[in-house]
């Protein structure tokens, strides 16, 4: 039992696998595009931390004989359970800051495990802290700082089946600590997908997509994992839930709603009953250039609102179209794109283009053609798009190691504020980059499309210094939050609040709302063992 | 300020407005009809109540001066909130049985007064029963009999107004108290509308949908209130609560789906801000037979699967499309409908009709045919059914008057168990039926039909007397009840839980849930003023 899968062993410091990312030459080649982008005068790409080099301090904690074999104190194994994988992460990890790593990481492959671990920590007044992927860019899966108690990381990962698949309701029951390709593995024989692809897919469980309300591939229509979910189980300090299948209910607030974003402080996710997707058959798929991104977002608003979903439906601004090889740099770029496992798309494809040319869209000739089959390969601006997205995080890593700040934020708004909404959150954030860091970029791509307003994505990549990169971040962070809150907008769509969210989702959240989430906390986990400090209580 | 609306007076004792429903005439017609189909021998025509008729126990409590003008103790107003409008109020209404009337009538027309409304009942120990339309069939808005405290009922249809509306986002900010129809009065001018539809429309406010979970006229996608929800405000005894307006959010669990469905006892809401359409420009209808029940349901999952998302998929059994005028009792009737402000729907309805072929549908000559500006009459079945579900109420009322048991109940189920729960469920109520009323009818059609399962809906008639009406049908209820809870279902889809639902409500929600809500309760309403016995506590 141990954090690595399989054969291959997952970086404990940083994203991916060990083996993979940019090689040292291809690591030359980025520093020399961006010692040009940024005028820099020389980058120095830093090694890795090692885990010979870490002095973790030592574990407090003996669990008790019945669980001691689930149990590591190795330190490869609590130092990748120290942090989640985002920019300050990766910083921390160069920077071989690993003062509070968890006492020790336990490896549950049932419930009941779950259960007596959970056991354990009330009894003991232990922090027990749900760790799914460890994809977490919040913080989300790990200790505060300043707790004096000790801590157990609870790996779900030995949860990883998919146990029942019902052909009729088009549904399945999954064990919560499954990772994206194991799940679609293991539904592929059967003609199914659950569709639903976030960034981290690689490295991320369906327990943590729930309990952090991760959104995922569709551009409209089923954003956020909720929209699949049918019912759950869920272990906490007091009981266990498990609520009904059902298509749809009336009866009550939905008792899965008051789970789904609750980022493990209530309990641990076991299993959901998850809706399928059949795979997709059908496929069509366009790239669309608009003078301005703005022209784009009314195009995008239109089809939004004409009730035609598309899958995809992602605008890109001019910088970052270039970056994902999707464009020249002049114009922004949509990508639309309509998939079914029913019926040809022309007809939803003709009207969307439509829509796009009412809008100043330049609409390629051949964008109205449904293909069949056409799972495979990608080509044009979605194929670049696509592997670029995929990409990213190993080059995120590399990009940290030569002292950069590069980071993402997102957010979502209605169409009315967009506009003045999206010009301050850049103002704002380009001021303080340039400020900050003297150079960089800042750009924007839309990752979701609803009715009533998109989901915009902003991209950061600035010059740094290896002893500054938190300090800058964390002030660009401070710029770009406040505007965010400031103008209306969310902290996040779909990368949860953690512990680094909460300064601003303190102040988004109804505190009506925060009390009764504190109410419940304390119902179903009196002695506060559950990931203490994210989403409410000391910061 | 009354209870009565313009210039019309609702009834206080049953559905609908006073100079509405069957005349004396027509209740003969029905009579005969009766008569034949369940060989009863006669059928006496009840006299509703009438306020003099009623002896109301003295109101216990006196307003503040400062709330005198908004208060009522008038036998109409207090009558008129005793119950709510289900078969069972109705009965008791022409029993002439009124022993628990609210004490007075609020009629608050600012959020300000409804704040003091709470102080007042959280000050003096006053139970507060929040009152939209009245229109509930769960005993939702009536004081528990073993209330020992004085009761207000707290009526919001004062704040009745379309406050704002942002065309471009497409969402309105409305008021919690106004009526369906004046709700779509308001938006028309603009072009929009909210397009929720239940069979209650008339009768109902927004806020009573939003706090039931209220199910509209869409069978797919947009089905429950909170599909439309961008935002939300709720007076609760200690604190307000508003919500930001988001398209989306995973900022952690939404705060609106905790108040969603939680019927009055954390808080009111007062107003909303709620995702709009465009009034549809295109539709294409048509109605298709089938041999059997199950083959119509199979063709309904096929089509729920596809992706189509018809705003119609209403499938009747031949007893229930006879009933309608939609059929002649020899074979099931499938309704489809799709509707569009965009497009034109020959492709959406061509793929819906293919599906029902490949069940065995009949399928009529024209039913690929999309009709513009189609907002008027509709003819065919479809028109035939329309008449009859806007009319049912008060025909109800007018079978009640004549001893029948008459009354319907919902439920949702996935796909793979739903041909066994089915025959289940009637199997259980038609026994019911035949043991306790000796005949009579049980038939069943679909609301709305999701990917992973339909929501059947389920309507008894059946002789009774006078004196047994209550306790013949609960009866058949607790038969049906424990057949819908045995067998997987949902006690409700759209009906919401109230008092009269909590015996089955309690066996299906998790427990770990029910003290999550039961401590969220006892933080924002520590006197437990709001709605007691509700959905949570004593029964």
């Amino acid at each position: 039992m141990t954090f690595s899968m399989a054969e291959r062993r997952r970086k404990f410091w940083g994203w991916g696998w060990e083996d993979e990312g940019p090689d040292a030459e291809q690591q030359g080649a980025i520093a020399d595009i961006l010692k040009q982008r940024f005028a820099m005068k020389g980058i120095d790409v830093r090694k890795p931390p090692t885990e010979d080099e870490l002095n973790l301090p030592e574990s407090r904690i003996k669990p008790p004989d019945s669980l001691a074999a689930l149990c590591s104190t190795k330190t490869y194994d609590r130092a990748g359970h120290t942090y989640g994988k985002s920019y300050r992460d990766i910083v921390r990890a160069f920077r071989r800051s690993y003062d509070h790593p968890p006492d020790l990481v336990a490896f549950p492959r049932t419930e009941d495990q779950i259960i007596d671990l959970l056991d354990w920590c009330s009894r003991d007044n232990i922090v027990a802290i749900p760790y799914g992927g460890g994809s977490s860019v919040v913080g989300g899966t790990e200790a505060s700082p300043n707790e004096y108690r000790p801590v157990v990381s609870i790996d779900l990962g030995g949860l990883d089946q998919v146990l029942e698949i019902d052909k009729t309701s088009r549904a399945a029951r999954i064990q919560a600590g499954i990772f994206g390709p194991a799940l679609e593995d293991q539904l592929r024989p059967h003609g199914y997908t659950l569709r639903h692809f976030p960034q981290s897919f690689e490295f991320s469980t369906l327990g943590g997509w729930i309990a952090t309300r991760s959104g995922g591939h569709y551009a409209t229509l089923y954003t956020h994992i909720e929209d699949f979910l049918e019912s759950m189980r869920i272990v906490t300090p007091t009981g266990t839930v498990e609520s009904r299948r059902l298509p749809g209910s009336g009866a009550g607030p939905s008792p899965d709603r008051m789970f789904v974003g609750s980022e493990g402080i209530l309990g641990i996710v076991t299993e959901a009953w998850m809706r399928l997707q059949e795979r997709p058959r059908f496929r069509a798929s366009t790239a669309i250039t608009f003078d301005t991104f703005l022209a784009g977002a009314e195009a995008v608003r239109t089809i939004s609102q004409a009730g035609l979903f598309p899958s995809n439906c992602r605008l890109l601004d001019a910088g970052e179209a270039q970056t994902a090889g999707a464009g020249d740099g002049s114009s922004a770029v949509l990508l639309v794109a309509f998939e079914s496992a029913d019926h040809s798309l022309d007809a939803w494809m003709k009207r969307a283009v439509e829509c796009c040319r009412d809008h100043g869209g330049n609409v390629p000739d051949d964008a109205i053609k449904t293909v069949e089959k056409a799972e495979g390969a990608r080509g044009g601006a979605a194929g670049a798009w696509r592997n670029t997205f995929v990409g990213a995080p190993y080059l995120r890593d590399a990009m940290v190691a030569m002292g950069l700040v590069v980071e993402t934020f997102e957010t979502a708004i209605t169409w009315d504020r967009f506009p003045e909404f999206h010009a301050a959150v850049m103002r704002a954030t380009e001021y303080a980059v340039k400020e900050i860091c003297g150079s960089g970029s800042v750009t924007c791509r839309f990752t979701h499309a609803y009715p009533d307003g998109p989901a915009p994505y902003y991209s950061v990549i600035a010059p740094s210094r290896a002893d500054s990169q938190l300090e800058h971040w964390a002030e660009i962070k401070q710029a770009a939050g406040e505007a965010i809150i400031a103008n209306g907008g969310t902290i996040t769509h779909h990368h949860a609040v953690g512990r680094d969210h909460r300064p601003w989702y303190d102040r988004q959240r109804p505190d009506v709302f925060a009390r009764a989430l504190t109410a419940t906390k304390r119902e179903l986990d009196p002695s506060n063992i559950l990931n203490p400090g994210v989403l409410i209580g000391e910061l």
